[in-house]
C-alpha cells in the first residue's frame, strides 16, 4: 500500500542514503554525492559532517586536478562500525567480524561439535564471538550486533529455529533470544541461503541472480532488481526435492530418489562413493564424518581417480537440471554457486555446469552465466553480518512513509 | 540504488497515491484518506477536488452519523477512464473493455483464427477493439490505451513477440508498434502469465501467491509482497519442463517426457485420451481442434466416464508435484490456478490438488491454500487492461526520486 510522503523523517533517511552511497561506491566527493543522491549541496555538506563526526566516514587524500576545483574523496571508515557474522552448517561453523567497509577483520572456522545441543552451541558461539572481538582489538561498543545464518525452517520474526532436518537436536529453539542473552548484543537470525545471497549481492556487481547453496544440504535464494527474495515465511529455497534424474539409482537414503539433494549433498555423494568402493561408508548421523568423506572423494577425483570423477560429473549434470528448472521459471541472467561444499566441488562442476544448464533452457539465453561465488566459502556468515550492518545503517524506503 | 528525495514531483505523486487509495478501497471519506495517505487535510482536499474535476472520482451519498460530522464517501468514477485488454491464446482470443473502477464493461471471446499470421491478427484486433468501444458507448478519448497479453518469449521493452513455441507464424513480430499503428492507441505488451497475476492481485485480497496458468500452454507467475515478479527479461514462468513423474509414459510428443507440460496441457491430454480410445486424435497443429477435443474429454469425465476421469486425475496429481516444487522453492502461502483451460479442469483438479500439493512439501504449511482464480477465464485480458490503467494512474515510488 502506497502512502503519501511528508518530511519529518527525511533527514535520517537522507543521511542513510549518503552513507549507503559511500559504502557502495567509496571515493566519491561531496560534489559526486550531490549528483548521485540528488540532494542539495548544503544538505550533503551537513550530512557528511555528521558522518565524519560519528567516525563512520573519513576523508581521503585531496586530489589536485590540473583544472577545476580540488576534491576530497569520502570513504567509509572501516573502524567506525562492525558486525559479527555466524554461519552454522551441520558440519562447519564460521564466525567472523566484518567492518562497515565490507572487510572481514577476523575469521574463525570450526568443525561443528556433533554432540552439541542448542545450549552448548549458544555458549560456544558467545565465547568464540567474545574472543574474536578481543583478538581484533575492536571497541565492543562499535559492534552493532550479531547476525547468525542457519538452515531452515525458521521463524525469523520470533527468532526461532523450528526443525531443520539436519539438526535433529534443534526443535523450536529460541536461538535469537538465547544468543542475545549470552552475548548481550542485538541478534538477527536468518536462513543460510538468504544470508549467502545478501553477501553476494553486496560484493558482486550483479543485481539479478539465483544463488545455489551447497553445504551439508542444498538450497537456493533469489536476488531480483537488487532485492533479496525471502518467501512469505522467510523460508525461501527448499530445492532438494526437485526431480533431476528420472532414472536415478535408489540410494537407500531418506531424500527423494532422483531429487536434487540425492544428486549433490555430501551425504548422497559419499553413499555413491562407498557403493563404488572408493571409500568406506562413514557414520551417516555424523556430519563431520560425512564432510571428511566428501573431501576425500573430491581429492580422489582431483588425483585422477576416474570413478570418483564420474560420480562428481554425474552430480554436476544433475545439478544443472535442477538449476535449469529454476532459471526457466525465474528468468534470471546469472547463477552463482557457493556455500561450504562448493570450493571442493567447483573444480568438477564449473567446467560443465554452464553448458549443461543452457541445454535445459526453454528460452535461449546467450547472456546466461553460471559462476562461483565472489565471496568465498564463508558467504553465509558474511551475509549474516551484512544484514546487521544494513539493519542499522541502510536506507529503507519504508522510513519515508509514516506509520 | 537509493537516491535522496526532494520535492518537485511530490504533488503528482500524492495525487496518484490518493487515486490509488480510492481505487483499492472505495468509499473512503476525505478524513479517511488523510489517515490512510498520511497527507495533510488541505492537500487531500485539493487533490480530491482535482480528481473530481477530472471526472476520475465522484462523491457518493453523504452519511449522517448519529454523532460526529457527516462524511462523504469518495468512489472511483468508472466512466472516467478505460483500458482495452486483449489476451491472445493459441486457441482463444479475448478482448475486453475495463473501466477504472475495475468493472469489465464489454467482453468478446473469439476462437483464434488458426490461419492468421501477425498482420491479419493485428487487423482483427483493431476492428474488434473499435467495435467493442462503440458498443460500450464510451468516449474514445477516455480510453487510455490497449494492453495485450501473449505467450512468451517476448521482448517487453521493444514490444516484440520473439518466438512462442505455440505460435509458429510469430517470429520477431513488432506487435506493440503494429497494434499502435492499427488502433492509434498507446499499446502495452506483456506476457500472459504476468498479466494474469496482475488481475488476480488487483481482484483478490492476497499479496503473496503463485499463479499457475493453464491455457494452450502451462506457465506460472509470482506475486510477492504485492509485487508481480517479471524476471530479468520479463519472461518469467516457463515451468513446462519441470519433471513431475519419473515413470511417465512416452507420448511421442515434442514436450519433455514426464514434464509438467506433458502432464496437463490440452495437447498432451488429448493424446492420452486418444491413446485410451476415448476420442479420435485431433490435428495437432490446430489449437482449436485440440481445444475442442480437450473440452470433449472434460465433458466425458463430467458424464462419469471413468477412463476420462482417470486421465484428468493423473494430470492433477502430476500438476501437484510441479506446484510442490515451486511452493517449496518460493515459500508462498497461496497457489491460484487460472487461464483459458482452468474452468474445464477445475472440477477434477480442485478436490485433490491442495492435499496433493501438501504431500509434496518439505516444510509443513498448514496455512497453504490452493484455489481457483477469483477473476475467471479472462484473467489475462483483464490483467493486460489493468497494466494500462496502472501505467497511467498508479503511483510509482520511482517518481519520488529524481533522474
Amino acid at each position: 500500500m502506497f502512502r503519501g510522503s511528508n518530511l519529518p523523517r527525511l533527514a535520517d533517511y537522507n543521511q542513510a542514503v549518503v552513507l549507503d552511497l559511500i559504502r557502495r561506491d567509496p571515493g566519491q566527493s561531496r560534489a559526486d554525492l550531490q549528483r548521485t543522491s540528488g540532494l542539495a549541496s548544503q544538505t550533503v555538506s551537513n550530512i557528511t559532517r555528521r558522518l565524519i563526526d560519528a567516525e563512520l566516514v573519513s576523508e581521503g587524500e585531496r586530489s589536485d586536478p590540473a583544472r577545476g576545483r580540488p576534491s576530497i574523496p569520502l570513504v567509509v571508515n572501516g573502524g567506525g562500525a562492525f558486525a559479527v557474522g555466524v554461519h552454522m552448517d551441520p558440519a562447519r561453523l564460521t564466525v567472523l567480524l566484518l567492518d562497515v567497509a565490507g572487510e572481514v577483520r577476523q575469521l574463525r572456522q570450526l568443525r561443528t561439535p556433533q554432540a552439541a545441543g542448542p545450549s552448548e552451541m549458544t555458549a560456544l558461539l558467545a565465547v568464540t564471538t567474545g574472543r574474536l572481538i578481543r583478538e581484533a582489538g575492536v571497541d565492543r561498543d562499535r559492534v552493532l550486533g550479531l547476525g547468525i545464518a542457519v538452515p531452515g525452517p525458521l521463524d525469523v520474526r520470533t527468532g526461532v529455529v523450528l526443525d531443520p532436518p539436519q539438526l535433529p537436536k534443534w526443535r523450536d529453539v529460541r536461538l535469537r533470544a538465547d544468543l542475545h542473552d549470552a552475548t548481550g548484543m542485538p541478534v538477527l537470525l536468518d536462513k543460510d541461503v538468504t544470508a549467502a545471497a545478501v553477501a553476494e549481492l553486496r560484493t558482486s556487481a550483479f543485481a539479478d541472480f539465483l544463488f545455489v547453496y551447497l553445504g551439508s544440504g542444498v538450497g537456493a535464494s533469489v536476488v531480483t532488481q537488487g532485492q533479496v527474495l525471502r518467501g512469505a515465511s522467510n523460508n525461501i529455497g527448499e530445492i532438494g526435492d526437485i526431480l533431476v534424474d528420472a532414472a536415478a539409482e535408489d540410494l537407500g537414503w531418506s531424500g527423494r530418489r532422483g531429487g536434487l539433494a540425492a544428486a549433490c549433498v555430501p551425504e548422497a555423494l559419499v553413499i555413491q562413493a562407498a557403493e563404488a568402493r572408493l571409500l568406506p561408508l562413514p557414520n551417516l548421523t555424523d556430519y563431520l564424518a560425512i564432510d571428511d568423506a566428501c573431501t576425500a572423494l573430491c581429492e580422489l577425483a582431483a588425483a585422477g581417480e576416474v570413478a570418483a570423477s564420474a560420480i562428481l560429473c554425474r552430480a554436476a549434470r544433475r545439478v544443472a537440471v535442477g538449476i535449469g528448472v529454476l532459471v526457466n521459471f525465474l528468468d534470471v541472467p546469472r547463477v552463482v554457486l557457493g556455500g561450504p561444499t562448493w570450493n571442493r566441488l567447483s573444480a568438477t562442476f564449473l567446467p560443465v555446469l554452464e553448458e549443461a544448464v543452457r541445454s535445459e533452457l526453454v528460452v535461449s539465453r546467450e547472456a546466461l552465466r553460471v559462476v562461483g561465488s565472489s565471496v568465498g566459502e564463508h558467504t553465509a556468515a558474511q551475509g549474516a553480518a551484512e544484514l546487521v550492518l544494513d539493519h542499522f545503517l541502510a536506507p529503507r524506503a519504508s522510513v519515508l512513509v509514516m506509520g
